[in-house]
């Protein structure tokens, strides 16, 4: 899938609508953060194997796929309504995050960059500092 | 961006670091939520005039497609962990929402697609029936 | 701690600093979006085991105790700025969940409030119906 | 209304119910975030305008009330699991706010405390740096 084709996807879609006039950025975040309480509820009650078993049932397939779709769908328009070409911004993350987490320290760390020079390495998830 | 080399690219990225033992479906969630956080922080204090106009700065453009491209990574990590293909997710709910939302109900209404049907269109932005 | 104290000094906290006019409905709400950010990042790479370690230690109880409160913050603050007396709707809602939930139905079982009376008991979790 | 009071009532309700054991942490904070994500729902298309217009309706209030005591209701719970004494917490947090932001500095302005004592001031709203 190529996130071009889905914007321009998106983008008829509105168009087709009238609803670019309620496609600001500050209500596609509180749209994105709906969606994100949605997916939340799929999973706050499960644990991460009850989980992976409903999304093995269509029904729990359908409802993970539909969800993250919703949250893809805001996150493509939001993009979109500040200009952020996402394609780029998430190929030249990586390339940041590969600067910040060296495979020789970051290797089997949940430490935040941050902590990965410390001698002892860090407290294993001390991503609070 | 095809979504695709965007997963293969992360999936290196992760075993590279030994990281895949903490991509569960629910760490993959509740960090989906810090950075839709971290997003939310850019916008709170701006109205949307002031991020339309930080997003044309540099510096602003670069902490939105930063923040982007990190809920965007947790995406792609968490569908490739439940097995959903976001591609066809995204599509397949594209075509939901145009059975529910037809053009001729939906023109210039935010109204639910549960609220289209009523005589009076519903009140706007009534999504909370 | 009584809720109206807590909101009385907030808001002469913020009258002393002159901030009333960024505590619009939208900002809070994004402010607090914010906040949960920061608390599911102390929470994302941690096991529950690990989380309750954690705040056994003096760094792990401030930072939750930091988090929990900037939440409070901001929730008693939007209920403010919409006029929802929190105290009075809490206790509202804990009637409503109780008749939503009669404990001989609900007992043991995370399913919601529309799959309890189902003969089989719902898929439990099935919070997605 | 006293926090510890409701800590208490839920308590009970949550025993009654014995649900105790879906009471972890990060269960709880997965649950946090859904109802935010419910609160966002009734935000996401309402101008802060139509938002207190929409607060003034008894429909639109008892929503309103019902989402934000729901985020009470999870944070309380959640707060309660890592043994965080809420209401000292904010207390505690009022006071570490009040020395990074120093009336003198805040006043009237959005900036973050790291940016407050710049001669410039700092952009407004520059909470990203």
């Amino acid at each position: 899938m190529d996130i071009e084709d889905v914007r321009r996807r998106l983008d008829d879609f509105t168009a087709e609508r009238d609803w670019a006039k309620f496609h600001t950025p500050r209500n596609l975040a509180l749209a994105l953060v709906g969606e994100v309480g949605e997916l939340a509820e799929l999973l706050q009650w499960r644990t991460d194997a009850e989980v992976l078993e409903y999304a093995r049932t269509p029904h729990g397939a359908e409802a993970l796929a539909d969800e993250l779709a919703d949250i893809l769908t805001y996150l493509v328009e939001l993009a979109d309504a500040v200009g952020v070409d996402l394609g780029a911004a998430v190929h030249a993350k990586i390339d940041k995050n590969a600067a910040k987490y060296p495979v020789h320290l970051a290797s089997g760390s949940n430490a935040k960059y941050t902590e990965l020079r410390r001698d002892d390495g860090g407290e294993p998830g001390d991503d609070d500092g």
